[in-house]
């Protein structure tokens, strides 16, 4: 029998359950996950504290995961869901993959890449914008409000 | 007796020497190293073919592996020297972890993070560039005519 097609919303809260284990580490509650043939092949979130690291971004560690699963540098036939929207960091990492599908949350006002340069994803990218915002939004939100509470 | 205070031709050659080391690999030869108080803690070259992960610039991997050096995700004592321009990805990275001196030897006219934003870096990053830039561009070249002449 044939996986149920999936959509979109579907996989976000994939990639929030992901922002999740973020949020419980006590890092910045950013969650992503990487879908083949409608399936979840790689899932990530953010790490920089735990690693010290500021490239352990969600979407760098779930590029990395799915290129080890396809064995191949290009992600050509793949989606990246991403909670928040992607920095020019990751952005720049989704574009040299070439994957065709990025689905992102909420925006991201202070480091987005759509701040910087759209042209950051490959020409042929297609972006799915604001998909579970709210939701995305809030974990977020949540976090640094606990954040403030505790100074 | 306090190390001689070196040059930033000085560190340029051993990013060079990092270029070379992905050439041998059939690697794009680029490299890249990291300073902190007048000596080199990260080396770094371009693994994406290899490691089969776009995101193995020699950047990325040298701020992660000076950040492991040093026990924090920034860097901010430190000067990272790459051969050629970082792409948005790298430039990124080089801004979340706040280095203070970036220093590259030649402009990258396709993929260098200036031609999309110059604020994808960190605010107060100096930049200084076209240090050996001669010899960072003809490597590259070197690599590049070579491919072609296996075709």
């Amino acid at each position: 029998m044939p996986m149920p097609v999936r959509d979109h919303e579907y996989f976000m809260r994939e990639a929030l359950k992901e922002a999740e284990k973020a949020y419980e580490k006590n890092e910045v509650p950013i969650g992503a996950v990487i879908v083949w043939n409608n399936k979840i092949i790689a899932r990530g979130h953010n790490l920089t504290e735990q690693l010290k690291d500021v490239t352990a971004h969600a979407e760098i560690q779930a590029i990395t995961s799915a290129s080890i699963y396809i064995g191949s540098k290009y992600l050509r036939e793949c989606s990246i869901y991403v909670t928040i929207e992607p920095c020019p960091m990751c952005a720049g990492a989704i574009g040299w993959a070439q994957i065709p599908t990025l689905v992102f949350g909420a925006y991201d006002l202070k480091k987005g890449y759509s701040l910087f340069s759209e042209n950051i994803l490959h020409p042929k990218t297609i972006v799915i914008k604001e998909v579970l915002a709210e939701e995305c939004k809030d974990i977020i939100q949540r976090f640094f409000q606990e954040k403030r509470k505790k100074l």
